[in-house]
């Protein structure tokens, strides 16, 4: 067991506001032992392996990466400040054909010790070489749901229900829902088989969801459908799941979304440096539909930053809505953590409670940007900065505390992803 | 003499794109005395106080804050998520009324170590009880330039001058520009007197500018003008000098700006969080108007931190244009360091060469977010964070370093802060 005194705690359960109250966190194993004031009999009964004293600081549930590509650090700033067609058509994509499965490795231990400075403790992460990939979080300790990455002809629908049987019931940290990668990467028949196995194991479906309006108006053209029309014609989302994006959605859409109960996945950094546009979070959260947010790759971000997705949902949202009091820091909050949480599956990962896995953070709330604390909710969102998370634990094992990493070697990961990175655009340049 | 050895040097001298070179950084005293590689004479000849090992890290200019309001401090998160009058009538106001001197002093010194962790060494700063703000920057070795203040009748203008007089040359740190609140809270007689200021000491004006849609209807309703035209016609400009926010310019005062060399400091952070806009970067750049970056109060954002702005300052554009390769990251790491200090007539403060000020900061690229070294300028901009900020150095003194503050009892800010804002709030709520 692992005691937690002196803290502040911030466990996300109940309504908005969130409170802050004073007290401990136990843990024990994987899970959540004891929130809030121990009696003096179970402090008698407990026997401690390591006692932290919190100092004040702030416990609270960690941030649940809603959308990602880990394994893309590769690319980070390789081409930046590019057209999107060109920069996915001559600079992406040739790279990615090079990469090896010990390349993804590499570049998924390095997404993974980002997350961790960050407070992220577990990422719905859709990529390829799937083995390397799992072996990236395991040996870390670090939680992942992976996303269905389908795409092209029906024959690749084998494979997703390859993996769907094969990765869950792997590993205690691993997870895979059934999803793909888009519909404008994907053939019809693809989609009416996948719809056909959302119906088969009664499970919710992923996926990258009117990211740009010209997918959307491509796909009208085609099938005379926006894209979450098409996939709820096809049964994909009868079981619930999530779309990635969401920024360009019709009304209708939104009903969809609520009807099916589907996840909207915000990611605010990526659509800005794409320049996709900005979601209509306002409408979403009017509608009552589950909000969760994502980093999407490092290579259209650039960073893998919880703090950088949370203020710009809400700063996004006020310059939407040209409105001051629009999306308020507490659902940013609930977005970054129980939103999140649900949005992946990870339902027993979302907030602070005895029985739940213990993935928590402690937020050093003496550094300059988090004083005073006039609202310490209010200060993560706005004020906060990775800087501030001191501790991140995932299935009650610390894996990064004050600047180390206890699970990884950070160097001998910077090197191989560096060696590994430069081999690739070397074959590709030249 | 401080020697920086072994270290990667981004001088932000020259051209775009900024390069990134190999070599050591020495300082002598408040000066940079050498950048680049030491002859054998040179390293023969030298002695150095201490030596720094900057194993691969790189060393560029500090960032420069060009506006704030530091001492709001004390009213972070006090209020968040209100529409802005609600907000500034009815909690700031009230609030600011309670200040003394010694409140000022306190938090100012919390916001200065706030700039210090994001690699800040220089605020433009706009407030109140300047002798408390001159001692709480000079007592901490922090560089400031006060911008005036004033706001309502004539008669402020000699306050404004008398302040002029007194803060130049006060200290090496401080310097003093002409400036006032912004055109809607002045009298038309006092504008004609800071004109004419503007022309006894040919100096630049600096103020809040076309901030929102509301203040520039109301202006033209009020004078058959905007605010930079009226400012044009009394004179105000006529030596240059800084408008902060720009959110709403037409061409005409865009081209005013340009003729007039007058800077404009860009505030992303507090436009998104009270709504007030995207400013037209693209046209500003395509002008060759030039651009700064500033944080806003701590009131309004709620961070003081420039990783935030350079990469809104991005992305903001990026939307606004609905280009991803508006806006690169050259730009922004120019607006941060030597548009900040020439806005704030810091000209000896801009970049890394030798006879320079030595402002400086030293960014640890081995953490996960700048690997792989794909292009570290972009790095810093796209996926930077204070996080990476490990050394702040203003005119030569070491400030900050990995976590610690070196000329200022952090906790002892932390609580006379934390007590004045309940004292503060008690006063006003009961």
């Amino acid at each position: 067991m692992i005691r937690f005194k002196n803290a502040r705690i911030m466990t996300m359960a109940g309504e908005k506001p969130f409170e802050v109250k004073e007290g401990e966190v136990w843990t024990d194993k994987d899970r959540i032992a004891l929130v809030g004031a121990p009696s003096q009999e179970e402090l008698s009964a407990a026997e401690f392996e390591r006692e932290v004293d919190a100092k004040g600081n702030l416990i609270m549930p960690s941030f649940k990466n809603a959308h990602t590509h880990s394994a893309m650090t590769f690319l980070r700033s390789y081409a930046d400040d590019l057209p999107l067609q060109d920069w996915l058509f001559n600079k992406v994509f040739p790279l990615e054909a090079k990469l090896t499965g010990e390349d993804v490795y590499y570049f998924a231990k390095l997404a993974n010790l980002e997350y961790l400075t960050s407070g992220i403790t577990a990422s719905f992460d859709m990529y390829f070489e799937l083995d390397d990939y799992v072996k990236a979080c395991t040996e870390m300790g670090f939680r992942s749901v992976l996303c269905g990455a389908v795409s092209g002809d029906e024959s690749n629908s084998e494979r997703l229900e390859g993996n769907y049987l094969k990765y869950n019931g792997l590993d205690p940290l691993i997870t895979f829902r059934l999803g793909f990668h888009a519909e404008y990467t994907c053939d019809i028949k693809l989609l009416e088989r996948i719809g056909a196995l959302a119906e088969k194991y009664k499970a919710p479906v992923s996926t990258h969801n009117s990211e740009t309006a010209k997918e959307v108006r491509e796909c009208v053209e085609k099938y005379g459908k926006t894209p979450t029309e098409l996939f709820e014609s096809l049964g994909i989302y009868n079981y619930g799941g999530a779309g990635f994006h969401c920024v360009h959605m019709s009304d209708n859409d939104l009903d969809i979304f609520k009807k099916r109960g589907v996840w909207a996945v915000h990611n605010p950094g990526s659509n800005s440096k794409l320049a996709s546009g900005i979601a209509d979070i306002k409408k979403m959260q009017d509608k009552g539909i589950g909000l969760a947010l994502g980093t999407d790759g490092p290579a259209s971000n650039n960073a893998l930053d919880m703090f950088r997705e949370m203020y710009l949902m809400s700063g996004l949202s006020k310059l939407k809505e040209n409105d001051a009091a629009a999306c308020d820091a507490n659902s940013v909050l609930y977005a970054a953590t129980v939103g999140g949480a649900r949005a992946m599956g990870l339902n027993d990962c979302d907030t602070l409670e005895a029985g739940k896995q213990a993935d928590l953070i402690m937020i050093d709330l003496y550094q300059p940007n988090m004083q005073p604390f006039n609202n310490i909710g209010k200060n993560i969102v706005y004020s906060g900065s990775k800087a501030n998370v001191i501790l991140t634990m995932c299935a009650g094992k610390v894996l990064y505390e004050k600047g180390e990493f206890l699970t990884a070697d950070a160097f001998e990961i910077y090197e191989g992803a560096q060696e590994r990175a430069k081999r690739i655009q070397e074959s590709v340049n030249g």
